[in-house]
């Protein structure tokens, strides 16, 4: 056990998490021919004969992940869950159990916690998950939830982020930059309330925004839909950091590039009208946003006929050989560059 | 989505950590048929068919659970996973993954990251699990990590904490208070460097308490060698929290009583010589001392054959009526009522 003695000290922000990930964990062997999939998807995926095991955590951090000033507790329980079930729907699994791990200051009292419990109670209900463990500790500041999600999965049904082949159509569920928006309109309230803490908000405009930003939906019926439908994607993501940035993901893992199509990107009315008023460029807030926990998938273009007119679906591209990389077709009909500009929570850092 | 706005405080130190998770979760339900234990063991048990996955998470927080000052990287990367994997050889069951989330603040370099990791791989390749999952962001103040491991038992293998019958063997492995000296030493350590940073402290004395501290090891042979030895524990747990604390989980759990004997239980000689030098009462650190991350459990008497003389083992007591409560044996041949004064990271908070 030496010690690292060479004294450079080089910022996490310079690699950006996913970079952290992958130079922390390369040179980790396998030792269990039952792990199929370790560190690179929307979760890890074990052996069990015919079922498949998929785990996948996450970590949200009070100042970084969310600021209590405005998300009731309730709903952050709420939230939390809905952030890891999200990752196993992107694997096209069910998810069956989470554990809950706390750390919080003594700044909570019993009964916040009870509330936080009460969101966190009401999502297992409502998407029939069962809590089966954790951790509750003390925390030196403010509040931190470790939730793991596990869920199962026949072999032949689980979708992985590389399988996206050329000329298969990009589909997105539900709208985009909605979450995003949400928070925006949050954070203004809040400067506003700072200012004169006697100012009554009017949401009523943002209503869709902000119940996107606080009480956002894991899409379950996304992959029971496609099963209906007789349809298995060749690649899927959750929307987690922002539609660019997962669409990197896949093409990167799939060795393809793409073609994505802005008067084709899904925007709430609620979406466009608040980008009039912030001044925001509402296919930047679409591509950028980030947590709209939206399902995107790949399918091959002989389902099209399965997909087209389902209200739950946008067909918003389709993908390319990987020398063409990937590009936006913007509505003068020019090529861009797609470029990721996900929220990046080491950039923070 | 409603507030709860009675405005009560209740502070969190006034249930404890074990009351706390009770209080949060009682009314969870659960909803798959597949959920054989939730909360209320060291590990969760999902039926697979033949075989079972247990899981288990842990979280520390710099501050609360570690001190950087004196915990090298690598060795709290170590002892990390060591926490969590000794929760499944509690359970009689085989480590196979785990998945590691961390926050840290910008106070950390990728060099500091890559250290913990290196603890966290020493600990995977010896102990053949795999790491198949994470998360990874900043945190406002300090360090705080999250590990869920993953193990597999036969459905016939697995031992829970409410088995114990009365006229069992309560039987311990390794020895019992070490760990938490060694943190006495450190502490004290510390204080003096505080003082004089030019003091080179001789740690001679004190080299097997540290190391029970700072690298302990998680008893994965104990399962294999009862296994060998052709016995089944009819309850089992492993001391995280004090030796007196997993007794009365047992108990309690199995409703049964049960006698511990002062003068079997294991003491190494560097932990009666130091005792002696903190005038500290040796029985009541093997008892209270907690982190030892040796295996607690309970033989029927007729296996006693198979157990006594091993090296490995000590038999300290046995299991009773559970009218007869839990009583220590004094060197004096006094009774006196055996409680737990195991460390709680909540009483801190």
């Amino acid at each position: 056990m030496l010690e690292n003695k060479s004294n450079q000290h080089t910022s996490l922000s310079e690699l950006g998490e996913f970079g952290l990930i992958a130079h922390l964990t390369e040179h980790f062997k396998i030792h269990h021919s039952t792990t199929l999939k370790a560190v690179g998807d929307d979760a890890a995926v074990i052996d069990q004969g015919t079922k498949q095991t998929l785990i996948t955590t996450d970590l949200l951090v009070e100042g970084v992940h969310f600021d209590l000033s405005y998300m009731p507790l309730k709903h952050l329980g709420y939230k939390a869950v809905m952030v890891n079930l999200s990752d196993v729907y992107a694997m096209n699994g069910t998810a069956e159990q989470i554990t809950v791990s706390i750390a919080v200051s003594n700044r909570f009292s019993l009964e916040a916690l009870e509330e936080l419990y009460a969101g966190i109670q009401l999502a297992c209900n409502t998407y029939k998950v069962d809590l089966i463990g954790g951790d509750t500790t003390s925390s030196t500041k403010g509040m931190l939830l470790s939730i793991t999600a596990i869920g199962a999965a026949n072999k032949e049904d689980i979708v992985y982020r590389n399988g996206a082949k050329e000329t298969d159509l990009l589909v997105v569920s539900g709208d985009l930059g909605a979450a995003y928006l949400g928070l925006q309109v949050l954070e203004r309230e809040k400067q506003v309330f700072q200012v004169d803490p006697k100012n009554q908000p009017d949401l009523d405009n943002y209503t869709y925004l902000i119940e996107r930003q606080l009480k956002p939906e894991a899409r379950k019926d996304i992959p029971e839909m496609l099963k209906e439908l007789n349809v298995k994607p060749t690649s899927m993501i959750d929307i987690s950091d922002g539609l660019s940035s997962e669409i990197m993901h896949i093409c990167s893992q799939s060795k393809v590039g793409c073609k994505v199509y802005e008067d084709k990107l899904p925007l709430d009315p609620q979406v466009i009208s608040t980008c009039e008023e912030f001044e925001l460029d509402s296919t930047m807030i679409a591509l950028s946003g980030g947590e709209d926990y939206e399902l995107l998938f790949t399918v091959p273009i002989a389902d099209f006929d399965k997909i087209k007119g389902n209200p739950n679906f946008s067909i918003i591209g389709h993908i390319t050989e990987e020398s063409q990389g990937l590009n936006l077709v913007t509505r003068a009909n020019q090529e861009i560059e797609l470029k990721a500009q996900g929220w990046n929570a080491m950039k923070d850092s």
